[in-house]
């Protein structure tokens, strides 16, 4: 049924070696969600004391396990994190609750955590009821199993259609301390009858506390995982944790409570980077994607207003269509500036690919050069430009072409 | 380049006989716009007294003839009506503002009316001049020769990428006198470099002056023409105009000029379910389209709400990727709602594809058959119905499938 997909020709050549932190150990395993023999169910066994921080998804209609973070994140404390693929757990009413009270009662028995302590996320077919009890037996291995240096085999078991693994990692310097940041994410793979969804975790040794941690991430998450678009649409389970083990602490970092603490500037400044890498990997696992492609709009009214704009022309299906072409189709750009319903004046307009400027002052570029324009848009990676041309408003957002393959691998085409 | 695109599946099997107005003449002709030898000029000679009213693209940058017909429309009067295709004169700056003033000196030369009784649409590739000059000679000449009969004509010569013609005839009564609609529309078809528009263009002998006429057209434009999309991408040079040559007087129409008149209220009907005619023809012609949906949202706290809920699943590429694939992927319809941003509880939701309730109280139905279901999923009309559970907010819109030949009409892949 679903078509075979090739790695992603935007995929890294190389993935990073991932330092290891303290006590923090992963280990993925089979439970038989919905397939047999197919690795599905991942732990982060994270050591006593971790903090956390989470963002979700913006849906109106969330999953349960995102119900369920929601509501533990109060404590600021974790000590496992539970994610299955397979079934989304999403649109499963009050047996959707039952199965994350039963997944989180297996999960205390298998690593002694309290059910405040325990983060889960679920990602799959949606609408299907999730038979938590096919975790028993399962959990209690894997906690036991897990290792230190297990997270580039938890980034590749988390994966549902991605066609490649997302691993970050980073260091950072708190109070003269070197401290570690690792991120893993999976994408927006989408095959019917399965609903994709973005998940990504990040670990940290720093002894961050959980309102700092959450400061952070919330502000991290604007100008990276809030600034990309496969498609527009938005999943039911979206989900964005750090966690920070604050084992740095023993080899001399400060306890940090405070989010505008000044030795966390480091900290921040290598997260915000960390996050957008992962951000990045996951467009450029969009489904059927063959180019990576920048949106840049300055001279909006605001910055917001630019963001706006940005992401009309990125999720528009005419500019991404052309981008699949290889067509500098400004017209299309303007169309997009237009539709946003920000204040635009198009004989102010001017737009740029890559360093190419092809229209100013509302006019084709008189020095426009279409051999020029058709070699950039040959390359892999396509910057586009708009200078509004009426403030100071400026927003980057990231996306991936329209191609046809990715109508096949969302079609299905059963017929 | 373009694809060789087959006539729409969805095209209606016959076009229907359209009925003459007295007075009001057609012709089509070669102005060499673009290309040799092709026709790209309509003129619709209206008898003097016709009132005029129009609706334009909410784009903020709008093409330089949308500027010229909404300045024009406060004079209520309409002699001479422009339509050509090749370029679309917008993005053009200062240059398309003299294009336009141009095209109307030559056409009211050739016709005898004032500017401002001339309106002017443009279609076809955005962001280069136009040479009105090539008018010259061509509009003299159209104007002479325009017949009675020659609508059909019209409707076929506006067309650029549209694979089928669109018209549409209705009937009404006012006073006891029956009068006379017809509408003609070119459509969404997009090939690059060209950018589409949605133009089209009603016709009444009916006696009603211009601000009924623009109170009834502003009306029926918001359940019709309002309620459709096919790549949620706006056009710079949208336009829909309505004329009233005001001819049944003769015959005894009463002549109204208040768009509460009760005698309105049969020709508002008629023109409502005309206009509907037109956006579903339209949408039946979308890029690749081989399904034809409506998406019809109620229980939503308001209409609005429905109308933003219903936009929302009809613009999902996942929604629409599966519609083509002929999957009833009620979970994507889920995650259509959550990211509308207005008040949805998902506990609460009731899903059809056609007859078939597959979701209800935010689970899959019980009785959901998945046979009876792909059977449906089948044919050429899908209908998708979703119940919010939480007032009695209520709207309908249409949309098509996306195929990989959408992809391909607009992805030129030049490479």
């Amino acid at each position: 049924m679903a078509p075979s997909v090739p790695v992603s020709p935007l995929a890294p050549t190389a993935t990073p070696a991932m330092p290891t932190i303290a006590g923090l150990r992963f280990a993925a395993g089979e439970a038989g969600i919905r397939y047999k023999g197919r690795t599905d169910v991942t732990v982060a066994v994270l050591p006593e004391g971790t903090a956390v921080a989470g963002v979700f998804t913006r849906s109106r209609c969330p999953s349960a396990p995102v119900d369920w973070c929601r509501a533990n994140l109060g404590g600021g404390r974790a000590r496992l994190l539970v994610v299955n693929s397979g079934n989304a757990n999403a649109f499963t009413g009050r047996t959707g609750v039952a199965s994350t009270r039963l997944t989180a009662e297996i999960a205390g028995r298998a690593s002694g955590a309290t059910a405040a302590e325990i983060f889960l996320a679920s990602t799959g077919v949606i609408g299907e009821p999730l038979d938590a009890s096919r975790f028993e037996g399962v959990l209690d291995r894997l906690v036991a199993e897990a290792r230190e240096d297990g997270i580039a085999e938890a980034a590749r078991a988390i994966m549902t259609t991605d066609t490649f693994p997302k691993l970050a990692t980073a260091t950072a310097d708190i109070g003269g301390v070197p401290v570690t940041i690792n991120g893993i994410a999976k994408g927006a793979g989408m095959i019917a009858p399965d609903m994709a969804t973005m998940l990504s975790f990040v670990f940290t040794d720093a002894p961050i506390a959980a309102p700092a941690l959450q400061a952070l991430l919330s502000r991290g998450v604007e100008a990276s995982f809030n600034c990309i678009t496969v498609d527009s649409d938005t999943s039911t389970s979206d989900t964005l944790m750090l966690f920070a083990t604050g084992g740095a602490a023993e080899r001399g970092a400060p306890a940090i409570a405070d989010p505008a603490d000044p030795r966390l500037a480091g900290f921040a400044a290598a997260l915000d980077g960390l996050l957008l890498d992962l951000a990045h990997l996951v467009v450029k696992d969009g489904e059927g994607a063959r180019k990576f492609v920048s949106v840049r709009v300055e001279g909006a009214e605001s910055d917001a207003s630019a963001k706006r704009i940005a992401l009309s022309i990125a999720n528009s299906p005419l500019v991404k269509t052309a981008v699949a072409g290889e067509d500098a189709n400004w017209g299309r750009v303007v169309a997009a500036v237009g539709k946003a319903g920000e204040a635009a004046d198009r004989d102010r307009l001017a737009i740029w690919f890559g360093p190419i400027r092809v229209a100013a002052e509302g006019l084709r570029d008189p020095a426009y050069d279409e051999a020029a324009t058709s070699s950039y848009m040959r390359g892999q990676d396509i910057d586009i430009r708009v200078d509004i041309g009426l403030g100071s408003g400026r927003a980057t957002v990231w996306t991936c072409d329209l191609t046809k393959l990715y109508v096949e691998i969302n079609g299905d085409y059963r017929s």
